[in-house]
Order: structure tokens, then sequence, then C-alpha cells
């Protein structure tokens, strides 16, 4: 057995990377949220000045990017790799946001949970030895989602309460092999999960089996208690998802609150802000991560994180053939002190 | 600067992981091509026993997989770590192929460089001292790709003599940290390439530039010349794509011929197939490597092979944007001595 691994799922890293750089951007709606004051930039312009969503999705990711980049105080050459995916299909989100930033880029697709697996193997990357710096994006867009996974934005379809709401926004991480801290100290890696839920209206459902599993896995391996974190905080299950893994926990003898959250209760008001279940899509976690709670980190409030990006890996072609969608869950645990 | 890495993209693994097992499984027309006695399996059933294409393309992932895990003599719980995406949209080929496997999966996203890609990071992931026994696989299935990226099948819409046939066909490779090889010793990976091609029927024009750029560093960062190789393979250029690369290093005064061939070129007759520019998809390269290539280095037809996975990043909707085609490409020297 490899000398970083431990337990059945876990590594704890040798000589854990910096968080040189982070940076978000997001748009309107979650610039009213609760969270406001902990972004970077809030876009009143869906389209980023661009002629489409989509390319305005790119132009996001590339402005989170550099924003990062610039923080960091790093230079865009030295970056020598970068992980990126989103939620449109073949990842054009971030391919296109990056296209002249010339930088090696690992493409990865892990539907919400796209930051947990970035920030993974970039923090690996620098951890074995491949590199000094590397970097993690990707965003989301409720016009884009919506129109390629549900209905043309403009037919205002009506959601049930169960549905969340897809975040318009981009976060990127920056990380090096030495610095101030807070480190990317432990990684839980997830497996695929199915517990059998068809509704693409209900991911939180969907995807709260996973998150339990690779919580509970986490737990187990490195021989932690939930109250060892100041802060445990999954990717986007909203007020269904959430409160399952809550309940999935309690039926074991376990309490995660008072130090449990959900990024995607977090961004969003679900009393003034008509988001049902709260916040989803990649961009949910990675703006909640690279504002709220990073800024949090550097200022005190908590010093260790265990930040649980969740992704619902269905397709409108899977659910149109009646398959139930597949979960995963990545935890990575971020501290103030190595 | 890290230990490992060589020149400006480029990696050297400290102890290159082995190679132990890898598999390929094939659609009908691709086990009537050249190289057909290389291929682990040829179904004559598009959907793979399944109920749709889509479904079809799942089950020959999960067939690939198991049949390398069988054949590299660990079992399905001693992989620590998938890495696997596809073509299709949300990548649930892979997602759905390996459900069921219970194994930690970092899903990617790298279009047809998808093997070149997972065989990077499980390489990494070994070598860093994250694991023990990693797997990459990748798929991409011809009916599944014509109807998401095209038209309906039925329809059986012309194509220019530019496109490429995508190929039905998975590959599946499982790396152990010891072991005879093949090994896989170093990696440089692809940065954006876009040269501003908008038409997604000559993809091999599009990729071509992002290959010759990987390629021209590879020899630059780790002061090879092409011989150095007895066989240096690109993706999936196809004829027109090749003939770029080719004509591109002619101008740097380098000739790649004798030992450079394309997968595209080699999984299918031109002559005899109708296949227009070559073979394309994720599954082409993969299937290519998992059989003919990797069976050719343990009989020692070819001791030291540069497998340059490349990729189209586009999308339906980028093509419909007007965007050009974004193109990477990740190249793997494998030798058979450490």
């Amino acid at each position: 057995m490899s000398l970083k691994h431990v337990g059945k799922q876990s590594v704890a890293l040798a000589n854990p990377p910096s968080i040189a750089g982070h940076a978000c951007i997001v748009g309107e709606k979650e610039g009213q949220g609760p969270i406001k004051d902990s972004f970077d930039y809030v876009s009143s312009d869906m389209r980023f000045g661009q002629n489409s969503w989509e390319k305005g999705e790119s132009e996001m990711v590339r402005r989170a990017l550099e924003l990062a980049i610039g923080k960091s105080g790093k230079q865009q050459e030295e970056i020598e790799y970068l992980f990126g995916g989103d939620l449109l299909n073949q990842c054009i989100g971030t391919t296109f946001g990056v296209r002249d930033m010339n930088i090696p880029l690992f493409g990865i697709y892990g539907a919400c949970s796209t930051m947990a697996e970035g920030l993974s193997l970039a923090a690996m990357m620098i951890d074995g030895g491949f590199a000094d710096t590397t970097a993690a994006v990707t965003s989301s867009h409720f016009c884009t989602s919506e129109r390629q996974y549900r209905f043309p934005v403009e037919y205002g379809g009506q959601r049930p309460l169960t549905a969340q709401w897809t975040v318009t926004g981009s976060g990127a991480v920056i990380l090096t092999s030495e610095g101030p801290g807070p480190y990317i100290t432990h990684i839980t890696t997830g497996k695929i999960v199915d517990p059998g839920i068809k509704d693409a209206n209900n991911m939180g459902a969907a995807m709260a089996p996973a998150a339990y599993e690779t919580l509970r896995m986490h737990f187990a391996d490195l021989s932690l208690r939930p109250s060892d974190y100041d802060l445990i905080v999954t990717g986007d299950l909203g007020q269904v998802g959430s409160s399952i893994v809550l309940d999935f926990f309690k039926r074991d003898g376990i309490e995660l609150m008072p130090n449990y959250d959900d990024c995607g209760l977090m961004i969003f008001s679900r009393e003034k802000q008509d988001v049902h279940a709260g916040g989803s899509g990649c961009g949910c976690s990675a703006s909640v991560l690279c504002g709220y709670l990073l800024n949090g980190m550097r200022a005190g409030r908590w010093n260790k994180i265990l930040f649980a990006g969740t992704g619902a890996m269905l397709s409108t072609t899977s659910s149109q053939q009646k398959e139930s969608i597949p979960s995963i869950c990545h935890a990575v645990s971020i501290s103030n002190t190595r």
C-alpha cells in the first residue's frame, strides 16, 4: 500500500499545498443573496459582455481564473497544470474560457463536484512532485444550464419544490507547493453511488447517499469525528439532500450539526429568493468556497474545513432513457495549519 | 521547480508504473479492419445486449474494464483510482458503465485525447505515491456520437471526405506500481491550441496544430529526436490531420516517417471501409492502444512508443454559435524498459 494512502479511500498529503489565490465571479441573483459580500465581482449582465450565455460563461471562467492568478502573486505562465470542467456538453465553458491562456489543461467532469475534484487533483499534482503551481476552475450558469437540461429560459417552466436553482458563478483556486496556507491536507475520493432516484428535479435526494458515503469513509479512514472540523460543508445538496445526510448520520448516532452546512443553502436565501430547495451547479460550491469559505478561513473564523463537493452524473439522454441518477462526492480537508 | 518536471511541459516519472493489464472491445466494423486480430472482443450487436446504443456503450465500458482487470491479475477492489470519460454529454458512457464497480472515480473530459489524459493521470497518481493500482478507461460509439453530434443515424446524411468515422470501441488499462512493464516513463501535457477552423467535419485539421505543438514540446523538453522512438502515434488525426503534422515537422527539417502512424488510419482500411479520412472518437486511440500497440510492445515489435492522444473540444452549441474548434494533445511515453 502506498505511503500516502490512509484507510480505504483517503490520502494524507505529505507536503500539503497552500492555497495561494482564489477568486469568484457571480451573477446578479447570487449578488443579492446572504453571502453577497464575499464575491469578487457581481455582474448584472448574464452574458458578461459576450453575445451568448455560453460565451458569457466562458468569459466568467476566464475572469475568475485571471483574478485568482493575480491574487496568488504568480504569473499565468507559472501555472503548470490547470484542472477544469463544467456542466455544459463537452465542457465548453472551461475549454473556451481558458483557450487563450496557454496553460497545460486536464479537462475534468464531476458535475457539481467538479471544484472538489479539481482541487483534489491539483493538490496531488503538487504533493506528488509534478508541479509547484497548479490551478482548478469551474463554472455554471443558470441560463446555459436551464436551456441545455430543461426548457428554453423564456418558457418559464414551473419547477417542483425539490428542484434547485443553478448558480451563475465561477470559482478558481491557485495552489502552490509553499505558502502561508490555507493548506489542502487530506483527500477522500468518491465512488459512484446510485440510490435509484429518477427524478431530475430532485437531485439533492439523488446525491445525498453519495455525500453520506464519502463523509462516513473520510471520518473512518482518518479516525476523525465531525467535531474535529470547524465546518463540514457539502457541495450543493440543498434543503432536501442535506436533511437526508443529517438523517443518515443521526441513524448512526452521529450529529453533524451545528458545524454542518451546504453550499446550496448558503448562497441563496430560500425565504427571499424563490430558489425552492436551494442552489446547485458547479459554480455553486466553487463560488462559495472561493469567496465565503476561504475568506472566512483567512479571517480566522474557521481553521479546519471539510469541503465535500457533490455531483449528479445524469444527462438528458440518460433521463429520457428512464435511467436513475448516479452521484458522486469528493471530500477535501482544508486547514490553516499544516 | 519540482524535481520530476523536465523542460516546459513534461515530467519524467521517478518510478514508472507498469501496464499490468489492458483490454479493448469494439463493434463489427472495427472487427473487419486491418487490426481486427488485436481486439479482445468484437460485437456484432451495436447495443451490446442492452436496449439503447447509449446503454450499449456503457456496457462496452464495463466489459473492457472487467477484462483488463482480469488480465492484470488484480482484483476490482484493489483499484484505488479510476480515470474515465467519453464523448457523450455529461460522460454518461463512463459513469453508467462503472456505476456498480465500486471504484473511486475521477471523471475526465479530453474528447478523443481521453485515453492519453487518463493514462497520464493514472500514472502520476502511482508515481506520486497516492496509489499502487489505478485504471483508465474510455469509449466511443458510432451511433451515440452520430445522433448526438450530427444527425439521426437513420437519416444517412452525406459526409465530406475530410470527415472521420467515430469508432465503436472501448479500451481500458490497469497500472501498477511494480511489474514487468511496459512502463509509462514520461508525460507531456497539452495546452489548448485553436487554429481557427470552424468545420466540424474537418477535425483532423483542427487538431493537427495541437498535436504538432505537444510533440514538438515533448522532443524539446526531453532532448529527444523522433528516431528515439520505435513508433510515434497520434490519437486520431486521420488522413488530413496526420499529413498536416508531417508537413509541419518537415518545415522544421524533421522527418517523422517511417516510424509515425495515426490511430485513425490504423483502425480502418480507408480503401475498403468507406470511412473517408479515417477513424475518430475516444474509443479509437483507446482500442488501438489497448490492442494492437500494447500487444505489439509485449511481442517485442516496438520497445518504445510515444502515444499522443488528440482531442477536438467542440460541442454542437459552440459550432452553432460559429465558434472555432479548440483542440488539445497529450503525449505519453511507453517503454518496455524502465
